[in-house]
């Protein structure tokens, strides 16, 4: 057995940074209290979901208190953690960002999400990241002492050749943080994370903010794991939790011996 | 407005060949007096499916007494057919191929498949198509008065890559003949079926042979077509029937704009 606990915080976002930070760290904090390896915060869990927000909540990565905060309960804890996304701003452009920590507190991966989201939902919603938000360009895929995750944020789930990117650099475990709303969120949600697992054949965990019904936009919540046969394992509702999900990681190796799909897919890129 | 109805032909697939011919007629009849305007056949409509029935039914595409028999249907009955797919004999090989016929009866496109379905699931199911047949290895977008039709057949619905060819190539409906079985079936056909569909934003229907609880190899039925949004809005049971469709080209062109994935996609692919 290689058995591994991933703890999905699936945290309530508010306009108070300081109270976002330290929600974060008492919700690592339970991760580590139930055992935990790996503790995985949403996206943007420092500021409301909004394109004005993203300018004013924003930290450049060398002097970011987020990263800060985070480093440090990811070392007191002894934990790894996969930290959302936050605004980054790097040379006067902002990037939607998650940063990966190990055991240590030390940063081991940065991500910057390369799809932005730009929905114009007739009749419902409209969003256009793309008005503030530069994209990233590069696949990311981080060693850990488990196996090698790869990470990607919300909207670039819809991308199944990224997940494949991924799958190919040897990721057993993808996380997305990621924050559909109540159209995309029913439709889509459970549909997209079963797809990526079951396409690569690895597990799969998307992390949402808890939903608040007050909120500008308002989250979807249901953070799920799903396993590399596409079943869902671990599921939250709405509300805000952390959940905890054991995962066997021997599954990759087995589903993949048994329905040789990721196999296939290198030998046809080759 | 811009309607077409695909007709769905679930057929229950005998030892019989000249009885399954006959049923394909009846049922691309049936499509047609239904006002269908596309008629779909399921994968090895002629011959049980077994690695050690494909020799014994398999069929040079010039001199093949099959293709002959739906290329006469589809001029009968004034109507397109995508013919599933038979054991095609070329060269000494063997591949899974599906011809498509435009409303004269004409051939305007051929699939070999490409994904060959070796599959040993512990306990369950074995299987080894790659024993027997060889594989495609050209992505099939065929025109028609209508749209790109995209073709792809059973296994190659894992690969998503795949998909993203057809859907850059200008398909705005894929089409997959398939015969999942008692254990990937419902595991897997709906999500994937879904998948594909809302990956690429364009409608996939997906058209397997009925059930036969007594054959060598069950195939799940449910065939289904889902449209660009991820939703499912036709399905069969698992009994023999021909289901028609009314789906509507213009969603295609709507969903694309409202969730612009597909222009993303061939923006990163550039």
């Amino acid at each position: 057995m290689n058995n591994i606990r991933l703890g999905l915080c699936q945290m309530k976002v508010t306009g108070d940074k300081q109270y976002n930070l330290e929600k974060a760290a008492r919700m690592i904090e339970e991760c580590k209290d139930r055992n935990a390896n790996i503790a995985v915060l949403p996206e943007m869990f420092t500021c409301p979901y909004g394109t004005q927000n993203f300018p004013l909540y924003a930290e450049e990565l060398r002097d970011s208190e987020t990263l800060s905060v985070i480093s440090k309960a990811a070392e007191y804890n002894d934990i790894y953690v996969i930290a959302g996304s936050i605004p980054e701003l790097d040379k006067e452009r902002y990037y939607n960002t998650c940063a990966v920590f190990d055991r240590t507190g030390k940063i081991i991966g940065r991500h910057r999400k390369i799809h932005l989201f730009d929905i114009d939902i007739r009749k419902s919603i409209s969003f256009k990241e793309s008005d503030v938000l530069s994209c990233g360009n590069k696949v990311t895929v981080v060693d850990t002492e488990y196996c090698k995750i790869g990470i990607a944020i919300c909207f670039d789930m819809r991308f199944c050749g990224l997940y494949s990117e991924m799958c190919k650099a040897g990721a057993k475990i993808i996380i997305t943080p990621g924050a559909f709303n109540m159209i995309t969120g029913p439709a889509h949600w459970e549909l997209l994370v079963r797809a990526r697992a079951l396409d690569n054949q690895l597990f799969h965990a998307a992390v949402s903010p808890a939903r608040d019904n007050k909120a500008g936009y308002i989250a979807y919540g249901n953070s799920m794991v799903c396993d590399p046969w596409g079943t869902v394992i671990s599921r939250a509702d709405e509300n805000e939790q952390v959940i905890i999900s054991e995962i066997n990681l021997d599954l990759v190796d087995s589903i993949r011996k048994q329905i040789p799909v990721a196999k296939l897919s290198a030998e046809k890129a080759n």
